[in-house]
């Protein structure tokens, strides 16, 4: 394949990656549209057969694109996220992982719901209403609530205005995983509490009350899974 | 293949691909470490040849192992982390992705340094001032300093001790490169200055100084890709 100035010290695949996600942009490709088909791309990015199928299966597997077999390559509706994108899956101890990704939540979600505050429209209020309410029914039926416990905080995470933070929903959805794991599905009536407060919050547009119940929901959730809980009568004199 | 209680619904390669990472849990498998070859594989996973090397090559394509060809299958040095792991590349609007990004890195970079002021040890602190006086160095050379800045908040965030903190190095590491071309290479006093402050607080164990600079250095580089920087003279007042 003919190299350009820049491309000279990569190999072929990489920079036929390369081509094809200027191509994307360069079109205005987004979800779910298709890409020309294979012999017209190799002429489109100067590239020869074989490295272009191995680029399309590079970018297919980090979920930017998806290969239909027999029908043809599209732009894939995970925007390019990653399965596991932090490799969690890897770490060995689930307890310090729990605690560690609780950590990482107290830093961000907070202040997520603040700026939920400050931009949810009143259509995404609207569906977190909806989304608080189912997770307090099926908590009530007794019934598994993660998925849709998931779907509330990657709803707050939309609201906020930052492209990042939805994008980070896997690893927060990683997150509430390990934990409902490691507490046994506890802190039932606690949840569906402070999840009613960071919606009303929003709702009345209040980021500091918003933020405050975002916190005090997270605390729950890491006292829990403290040996001298509080919430369990302790007083983390340990 | 034969499947087991919770593997019914999951295609051949994706049941291979949870067999292989609990193998490389129950074996201990780390760093650089070579897996048996195919064919014992095979036996050990219970799975047919060809579903097996799909597995190998999307656990490659998450640089959670690392395919040599004729050599043999290692555990990847990567451990896991995927290249762009939340599809930053494509986002097309490069001025708000900064934006964010930076909003992101104020939410958690402060918090980080004043956890590595509580956690890092004599050999980290010793790192980091080599690495401090390496970008100092870099910058009064007029040399690029990127990849030496990076690494010195990489290693800031291995001091924090928290896990997550470390493998969140690759978006960080966006953010620096695309606010760098944002504001084309300049700050390089205050970037001297906040680096050092941030420096000597860890050194100090002073959390509380380790966030102000943390925080400080981070303003910096917001107010300069904001139109009315107050560096540059400007108020806010639009």
């Amino acid at each position: 394949m003919r190299q350009y100035k820049g491309e000279e010290k990569r190999s072929a695949v990489d920079v036929t990656i390369d081509r094809l996600l200027q191509y994307l942009q360069d079109q205005g490709l987004g979800d779910g549209d298709r890409l020309p088909n294979e012999r017209d791309l190799c002429v489109l990015l100067e590239v020869g057969r074989s490295t272009l199928r191995e680029a399309l299966q590079r970018l297919a597997a980090r979920n930017v694109l998806e290969v239909r077999r027999g029908v043809g390559v599209f732009v894939s509706y995970k925007h390019g996220v990653a399965e596991d994108p932090l490799g969690l899956t890897l770490i060995r101890d689930k307890e310090r992982l729990a605690r560690d990704l609780l950590e990482f939540r107290i830093m961000i979600e907070p202040q997520m719901a603040a700026m939920a505050a400050q931009h949810a429209t009143a259509e995404e209020i609207a569906e977190l209403e909806y989304l608080c309410g189912a997770v307090d029914d099926l908590i009530r039926a007794g019934k598994p609530h993660l998925e849709m416990d998931k779907e509330f905080h990657t709803r707050i995470a939309r609201c906020s205005g930052n492209i990042i933070m939805p994008k980070l929903l896997p690893i927060i959805h990683g997150a509430i995983g390990v934990f409902i794991e490691e507490t046994g599905g506890q802190l039932r009536e606690e949840t569906m509490r402070t999840h009613r407060a960071v919606l009303n919050a929003i709702r009345a547009r209040d980021s500091v009350a918003a933020s405050d119940a975002m916190y005090l929901h997270l605390i729950y959730n890491r006292d829990r899974i403290r040996p001298d809980s509080i919430l369990l009568g302790g007083s983390y004199s340990k």
